[in-house]
């Protein structure tokens, strides 16, 4: 494919799927599940090296199609939360992907190991593309 | 590169350069953009419609290397944030691309043209990977 075409073909949304083990015909369902932790103590690089171990033995599980683990941005609008201390953003082919992910092993360890280092978690779970 | 190489290839965060244009020696700056857009008329399909095309529009900023439009996933448990109406994901090379974008002919028009339409905006900016 062109650059120019793939290009287009990324900004139509449907380019998720180019690498990422998708079907370029079928990204209807596509999972997109983005998750920011806030650690009880923000200032401990301890706390934030263990949540980053824990974060990188749970992008193991098998169901997930890409993963990006991020940590605030330099921006700083109003409109802009940065008060978290981890972004963990998943890809997955469809909402059933990410019931798998939810209930496997590898997750439930990681919960059951890390989970005292965080005093919440806000979730947002979202489908498409929509076009 | 064979399926079991691309895979771990993705599990480990470096992945999100294929396909993206991004160099795979270099994702180390990747710019992770999420809004999440909250209507003044949820219910309303005429304003959903209406800002699903202004999002389209947007979309061809020329700094995006990947964007995905979504809607909230029925997924529901408590730690989940699911009363806004669109998720507006995209990913940049680095902070300066992101920038680029929010100054951009195309960003200002859209915000000009389609902000009417929604009571807040939040926004989560973040780098990495980390690893």
């Amino acid at each position: 494919m062109k650059e120019q075409s793939r290009r287009e073909f990324v900004k139509k949304g449907v380019g998720v799927g180019i690498g990422l083990g998708l079907s370029v015909n079928a990204p209807k369902e596509l999972f997109v599940h983005h998750v920011y932790f806030y650690l009880k103590n923000p200032d401990s690089m301890a706390d934030h090296a263990k949540l980053l171990e824990g974060l990188n033995k749970l992008a193991k599980v098998p169901t997930i199609k890409l993963v990006h683990i991020g940590t605030p941005a330099p921006t700083n609008r109003s409109v802009i939360e940065r008060s978290y201390s981890f972004s963990w953003l998943c890809f997955f082919n469809n909402l059933i992907e990410e019931e798998i992910y939810q209930t496997h092993p590898i997750h439930l360890k990681f919960i059951e190991e890390y989970s005292a280092l965080w005093e919440k978690v806000i979730v947002y779970d979202s489908v498409g593309p929509k076009r």
